[in-house]
């Protein structure tokens, strides 16, 4: 360009969020993102997977939707089918099933379909941090409910909807990860359940259950999704391939009454999903997914136990948390004076990204001294490395973990 | 479910599109949509292809957008540096190129950056219905300029900002698809593109440009784009693979300065488009593109071909056109006294899908008798006969054409 720039700033409209920075490569040491484990990536079996269905399909890749509909890959809405009711006694059709975007399409879908300015949802006191964001832009008001080591408290729960009710708002929904909670990776128990389903029905208020995680418990097991204990299509389900299979593949689902579906379909203006990924995760999924799991949660298992071990030797009794029954990350309290949102910046600075508490909670005060370090992705390397940096960071920052941290932990233990 | 539906009705939002209807399948004869000829997919070499690519960087699935941050995966995006230069002359680096998922990502990113309810926007006047679609459920005003033969007329341009301008209207954008433009298959000369560039200086308003049918002209050429012949940054070019490769991989681009581009970043809250579909087609695109364009046309050719002998036959001098000098649509005008979107219905009884005018125009008396027929997914024999069958309904809803067409037809040539 050689003459005076075109200017934009006078045609944008107001309430646009800050310009992005421009991307500068991950940090050194990163407890970010849901990011997955390489090692964990079926990369022979899904080369396998995508030749067969593309030599047996590829030419419908001329066809939007391969002439499968706005809901998706039938045979993938197929697998789902078997898998949602194998392992979270989901009873569902292939027409109650959306393929979507990532499961971060599904919020916004969901969140088009019921929500406008003003409105009213109830959250998990902490909770997913793209979840908050959204609502925060879209000038939802969220209230948070506190969790225990089981999830949300149903007392809680209770009391808000009375309140709220009091003061003559209902509010759109219930959203909760009940399964593998982010970030508290807590798992809410079955008489819960029933009870949060109880409630909903008594205020008319639906629940929205994001289940992203709920393939990745040690154990394998898990409790009925909300979804499979309703008997009045009271709860939108949404899952996702994102953390059992591979997350830049971008596939996630929806499970909804008609009712929701047909707003939600109406609303999904982007001519469909990308198809190849749903052909080759359906063509890898039927005969492996079921195997699959177990191998990745073993590893996702083992980088827990690096972590929670590195955590101990570094940071000693100043950090605290819940040994997690699945999942990905780590939600870990600190002393209370010290500042996770400065320390994200310090530790930034040092190579290591960390999720501070504040972006991952609607209670700013209650998460400032908590952070959320996700240990799928770096190697066990990394994460030994990468707590002792953070811990070098913090002691400067904040001067915890003292030094003899250490010897402490190990004369305790 | 055993007890009583639960309700969403009193929960949904004031103006929410209506709910969909439930899919039942593409039509006998579907002359609609941007579906490509299957046979044009190039199966045996996006195996290798996702063979290759799968092999070598298939762990990095692991990681959201592959590492390679939200502008995308970058030997993509560097297919697209050197395919953008030597196609559409445009001089761009990595930096200035954002992946999406489908062209239908960069109207909504374009759309959500410049433009809320109430404003005004720049169109031709008939353009691709999703374009229109998008501004009307967004409350914006679109103003339609008449094109000829050659692409948007610049003096009804020129006029149409000065009226905005004289009611004190700065129009947010010009909407064009200046190379094979939809529906009416006009390529935009390059003396026009200069002039439309000099009224978006004089005036303020940039232009976006909506390349995605450009690789699709019969003799592989066309004039330089918008963004190419720009000195100053006013123009935000978009592009697809959905018409040069295949639609349901759902991968398309934006160029723009980083003014906007940063904007557009910070509302792309998807994560990513899909990682698999953007490794493929850059390990293809690469090595294949170049010779592959070529093949593509030839097919659809001879699909337009068959569509224009097929309404020439059954239609007679009932059916006008102009020859498009490339795409996958005939836009066809009909006797004044047909109305397309009663013919839509009827023929859709018959088994024949079509695009009625209205839909694919800002002027809706004008495109009353006209509609848009799509030639790349029906085979030969399916042109023949669907359009016979619509000549059958249009006779027996409209009296036109004559049953003598033919004959009079062949009278003439």
């Amino acid at each position: 360009m050689t003459s005076t720039p075109f200017s934009y700033a006078s045609l944008l409209p107001p309430g646009l969020p800050a310009p992005a920075a421009r991307f500068t490569g991950l940090a050194k040491y990163s407890f970010v993102g849901g990011n997955n484990d390489p090692d964990g990536v079926p990369v022979d079996e899904l080369v396998e997977a995508v030749t067969a269905v593309l030599k047996r399909e590829g030419k419908s890749l001329a066809t939007y939707n391969l002439a499968h509909g706005p809901q998706g890959y039938r045979p993938l809405r197929e697998f789902l089918v078997r898998k949602l009711k194998r392992d979270a006694g989901i009873a569902c059709t292939v027409d109650d099933l959306m393929i979507v975007s990532g499961s971060l399409q599904a919020l916004d879908l969901v969140n088009q379909t019921l929500l406008a300015r003003g409105d009213t949802v109830i959250f998990e006191k902490e909770s997913y941090q793209g979840s908050i964001n959204r609502l925060t832009r879209m000038g939802v008001n969220i209230v948070g409910i506190p969790l225990d080591g089981h999830g949300m408290r149903m007392d809680a729960l209770a009391n808000a909807l009375a309140d709220l009710k009091a003061k003559g708002i209902t509010p759109k929904y219930i959203y909760t990860i009940p399964t593998v909670q982010n970030p508290t990776a807590t798992i809410l128990p079955e008489d819960r359940r029933a009870e949060m389903l109880r409630l909903s029905e008594q205020y008319g208020v639906p629940i929205f259950e994001d289940d992203c995680y709920a393939d990745l418990t040690w154990d394998g097991k898990r409790p009925p999704a909300l979804y499979a204990m309703s008997k009045t299509g009271n709860v939108i389900h949404i899952g996702s391939f994102s953390k059992s299979i591979a997350p830049a593949l971008r596939v996630g689902f929806i499970v909804a009454p008609w009712e929701m579906m047909s707003r939600m379909l109406a609303l999904k203006t982007d001519a469909g999903s990308g198809a190849l990924e749903q052909m080759v995760l359906a063509e890898y999924c039927a005969p492996h997914f079921e195997s699959h799991v177990p191998k990745l949660t073993r590893g996702l298992r083992a980088k827990l136990d690096t972590l929670m071990d590195a955590l101990g030797e570094q940071f000693g009794t100043s950090a605290e948390f819940e040994e997690p029954s699945g999942g990905i990350f780590l939600w870990v309290k600190l002393p209370d004076h010290v500042d996770t949102l400065k320390l994200y910046q310090a530790a930034l600075a040092a190579g290591v990204a960390i999720n501070p508490g504040p972006e991952w909670s609607v209670d700013k005060p209650y998460s400032g001294c908590r952070l959320r370090l996700c240990f799928a992705s770096p190697s066990h390397e990394q994460i030994r490395e990468g707590v002792a940096v953070l811990a070098d960071v913090c002691r400067k920052e904040f001067g915890v973990p003292e030094r003899s941290a250490n010897v402490e932990k190990r004369a305790r233990g």
